[in-house]
Order: structure tokens, then C-alpha cells, then sequence
């Protein structure tokens, strides 16, 4: 399985993009892999600033530079026309492109003809590679860990990633293993699960979280909800293709309902927890549950504090804000046996 | 959604194929299709005959033919270069020409050509129309029987068809609803939902069995099994994009694993009977279990009346053969009350 790589040292592209929210890839990009980030460009001075040097593509691939990586997502997801001329640079330059947008980078002529002539690669993160096999079953070597959630956008992602990162820390022997596009971004590598054929999407999760050593963890990004009317499918594919030893339920303080879904109300934390060990032990009756992840940006520190506190009391399980406190309670419970 | 249409009469060519196993989408529509099919082509003598009269595809046309219909799957699924002249012959008679094998009919430039010149269509019934929508969840009008499995391949497709059949027989509102390539060749119309990419496996489905009359019954063609290792997320999909009010279960007598996944055991019955509960409930939460359809082929007509029987008082749910007995005892206890 060729599966999808990109080359660091990155040059993250940040367009004239002001807004964090929407430079959320290059941003995580610099949060969770400043070593692979080797600089910014940048096409205005008002534009977010990552903090990183600034480069054109000349002087970036002089200093080492392998892709340049689109960190922004403009709204309908396209490649403005104003930015194709600079990517044909980037790649006569000697750089790699890649980008997560919903565009393919493979359906614009120019960067097609930049790609041959500079023997460079497009890489669009969205489109899943060829031949995923379908899912066997069969337990793999090594543990796994997969972050599930209420939702879809709650901290699937910054968990598994924060997860890893403590981990590590720990001296423990651990991969965060991507399945959606920022994700991929971050590790350089990973499948976008949500767009591989509904017939290969546990087969994908499998391709994911490969046979490893038997001390070694994969820390899996979840996606959606099993109760999501939506996207169930990917996120029952993904949990019965990933055979997961232990998972981390993520959700967010005072979220009522499925988000974009108004008539579907947030299934309980219980129901979640219930229903991802029914499935995941048709693959793996070993499953278990090893804490909550709650996004409490809507409570003041002292709400914080007592839910949290309570969460803990009701599921016999630590319950942490990744962003506030970190995930060490979910790591000391994850290997305190 | 331009719901894929086939236009009958249909020409059903059946190549040189002897089996009847890998004729099964011909064989297919001409049990459960007859006043559609008008014709069939054979290539040799001894090739398959379904009781049709024989036909050449200019004689084809000019009695009417709309569609030939390659009704045999020789294995891998290709297009044998010695059909591609007839295959062109028919578009030049003025017949569109219809696959559900793996090859595209729009891969092959000579038959593009052929169509083009023609104004015929090449209808590649494995591929899923563009634009399917994420999935709602939103409750639709009318009613839904989704037929679900213990596996793949024991009898989904022929029990939804034969429902429909009886139900119709008895003055009810209702239609077979398609979800794979031979139930798409012989309805004419729908989803192969397994070739959907997984984000939008509950829109399609909710695209196969759109808001009808209240009074009117979808009955929809079921796929793998939740208990599937390699399927589980095409079924998910498809139940909670179906929101079914009723279900069958179907299964057959003496198997005992997963077909093809000889380390994963047949799940339960009951087993497959609850987690459809479950995973319905979130969509609809009146769904419920109708009887149970059982493939007996392997048992005599004497084990096969004591299996039922027990099935049935087991269950409290009536236990039929669909092909030995018919489905009629499913239609009396779906509409007894």
C-alpha cells in the first residue's frame, strides 16, 4: 500500500489569510510539528503570522525546503486563481505542493504541467490512494488506542495528537496515525477515511494502523459519531477496521445537539461508550474505554473543575480538557495496569 | 439526484455463458422481470437459454428493444474483447448498452465512440451517480422494510424482491428498492451503494427510498451484514440512511462462518435482530423485527419444515424459505395490525 507521504522540511503557505480559524491546518501544522516547519510565506504583511521566518519559494527551497504545503482553506474549499502562478513557482523552485482543499491540485492544467516539467509532485491529501484492500478482520500485532466522539469537531484530532505527544514523553513506544486531511498534514502520512469507498473503509482504517511491535501504540484520530445521521458509516468502518485495544471518548461541554444535525440530539457519553465496545468487540472483545476528553471552552475554570470532577465519578474513568490540562490522567490510566 | 434509469424492453445478452451462477443478473431479470425482457442474445448454441426468444441486436431494435443488458459476469469482472464489435453493433442499432461488471463500458474508447455516433447511452450500473447528499436523518413519508443479513449473499435481494412481489399481489402500495448492481438491473433504478464514497452512504440511501405516500411501502434491498468485518460500514450506512419501520432478517441454515472470513463465526440471529434495534432506534425509533428469511437449501424438506418452526417459536416471528415457501407469512405479520 503506497501510502500517502509528504516530504518535510515544509513551507507553509498562508495566502493573505488573517483568520486562525481558517488557517487551521497551517496552524496545527506549527503547533504539533515545528520541526518539520521550516518557514512561511506569506503574501501580505497583515497576513497571520505562525511566527516561523518568512521565505519566498526561491530562498525556501535554497534553505532545504520540500513542499510547500496550502495551510489555508478558503470558504468552498478552491485554489484562488491569483495563487497558481506562485505554485507553479514552488515547483519550478524544486518544491513539492500539497494541499487538502476540496480542489484537486491534479485537476489544474498549469500545476499539472509545472509538476512534469519540474519532476515535482501534487499531492492532494483528500483523495485516498489506490487499490485499499478490504478489511479482514484479522487482529494485528501491536496495541491501538482510537479517539470516538459525541460528534463531529469536538477533539478527536488535538486528542489523539496530545495523546502521542505524552506518550513520547513517557518513553512510550507511539504513533499518531492520521484519517483526516489536517491530520494527515501533521503526520505526513495517513488515509482521508471519509472519502474511500463505503466497501474499503475498514480495509483503509487496516492499511491506517498497520501489524507493528507488540509494546507499540498507535494512536488513532477518530472521525464523526457512531450515532452520527450522517457520517455513522465512516466512523463504524473506522472503529471495526482499527480493532482498537482502548479508546478515548470526546466530546464538548454544553453541546446539546449533533452539530448542522438540529433535530438529533447529542447521544449521551454512556451511549457512546456502550455502543463503540458492542462494536469494537466484534473485532476486538479486549476493548475498553480509557477516559473522556471534554472541549470546555464554554465554562469558566471552576465549572471546569466540578464537571470534569463529576464526569470522572459517574463513568470511574479520568476525564480531562486537553487543551487546559493536558491528557495525563488518560495516559497514567491507559498503562497503570 | 438523476437516479440511474435503464430503459426496457431489454435485450439480455447472455455471451457464451453455460452456468447459470455467473448468468445470475440475466437469469435475475428474466425470473423477476419477464414483461421487460424481450429478447435474449446467445452467441453459440449450447450457451445458456433462459426460455426468450433469440434475437440479433438489429433485429432487437426494430421489435422494440431499448437496452442490452450484459447479463453474465465472467470472472474479473472484464468486458472480453470479442464483444466489444457486437457491442458496438448494438449501439449502432440504436440500443443502449447496460453492465454492472467491475470494467467501465466508458473505459473502452471504441464503445464511447459507438455512443457518440449513435446518441445511445453505455450505462456502467456500478458507478454511483454524482452530487449524493450527506445524509439528513430527517424522517421521510411512507414506509420502509430494509432486508438485513447474518453475511453476505444468502438471500437479501430475492426476499426484498419477493416481498414486493406479494405485497403487490395483494393490492399494497409498494416498491423494490435497488442497492446493488443485479437488483439495479432489474428494477431498473438505484444506488450501488457499496461503491459510494463513505461520507455519503446514508444520503444514498436516503436518495433509493425517497418521501412517498404514507400508505406506500419501499421495501429496500440489504447489503453485507453490521457483523461484516470487511462490510459492516456499507450496512450501518445503509440502515440508518433507510430509517427502516420494519425488518427481515436473513440467513441460512448451516452456515457457520462469515463467508470468506472463516476466522469470524455467523453471528446470532438475535444478535443481528438487536444491533439493527440499536443502530435503527437513532433514526427511527419504532423500527421493528418482521420475520425471519432463511435460505434452507441444504436441509431436506423435512428438517427444513422442524428449522422454521423452531426459528419461529424462538422468535415469536414467523420463519420462511422464500424460494421453497414463499414470503407470504412476513406480509401477514407486517400488516396484521
Amino acid at each position: 500500500m503506497p501510502a500517502l507521504a509528504i516530504q518535510a522540511p515544509y513551507l507553509l503557505f498562508l495566502g493573505s489569510e488573517k483568520s486562525p480559524t481558517y488557517a487551521k491546518t497551517a496552524a496545527g501544522l506549527a503547533h504539533w510539528r515545528p520541526e518539520l516547519c521550516m518557514g512561511q510565506l506569506r503574501l501580505t504583511p497583515d497576513t497571520l503570522d505562525l511566527g516561523l521566518p518568512d521565505y519566498d519559494v526561491t530562498e525556501a527551497a535554497a534553505n532545504g525546503a520540500q513542499t510547500l504545503v496550502i495551510g489555508t482553506a478558503v470558504v468552498g474549499g478552491g485554489i484562488p486563481e491569483a495563487w497558481i502562478q506562485l505554485l507553479v513557482d514552488a515547483l519550478d523552485a524544486g518544491l513539492d505542493v500539497a494541499a487538502g482543499v476540496h480542489t484537486r491540485l491534479s485537476s489544474i492544467d498549469r500545476l499539472v504541467e509545472g509538476a512534469t516539467r519540474s519532476g515535482r509532485k501534487l499531492i492532494d491529501v483528500r483523495v485516498p490512494p489506490p487499490h485499499i484492500p478490504v478489511g479482514t478482520g484479522v487482529k494485528r500485532s501491536g496495541k491501538r488506542l482510537l479517539t470516538v466522539g459525541t460528534d463531529c469537531a469536538l477533539g478527536k484530532k488535538y486528542t489523539a495528537l496530545a495523546l502521542e505527544r505524552e506518550m513520547k514523553a513517557r518513553g512510550i513506544n507511539v504513533d499518531f496515525r492520521a484519517t483526516g486531511q489536517t491530520g494527515i498534514m501533521i503526520s505526513g502520512s495517513g488515509i482521508p477515511i471519509d472519502a474511500v469507498v463505503a466497501d474499503f473503509v475498514s480495509g483503509a482504517a487496516e492499511v491506517v494502523s498497520p501489524s507493528n511491535d507488540a509494546d507499540h501504540w498507535d494512536v488513532i484520530e477518530g472521525q464523526g459519531s457512531v450515532f452520527h445521521p450522517g457520517f455513522s458509516a465512516v466512523s463504524v468502518g473506522l472503529l471495526v477496521g482499527s480493532q482498537p485495544d482502548a479508546f478515548v471518548v470526546c466530546t464538548e461541554a454544553g453541546r446539546t445537539h449533533i452539530k448542522g444535525w438540529p433535530s438529533f440530539e447529542l447521544p449521551s457519553i454512556e451511549a457512546v461508550i456502550q455502543r463503540t465496545l458492542d462494536i469494537g468487540a466484534q473485532v476486538n472483545p479486549s476493548i475498553r474505554c480509557v477516559g473522556i476528553s471534554v472541549n470546555t471552552s464554554m465554562l469558566s475554570e471552576l465549572e471546569r473543575a466540578e464537571y470534569l470532577a463529576q464526569l470522572s465519578s459517574d463513568y470511574g474513568l479520568p476525564a480531562v480538557d486537553p487543551i487546559a490540562l493536558g491528557v495525563g490522567p488518560l495516559v497514567d490510566f491507559l498503562t497503570e495496569d
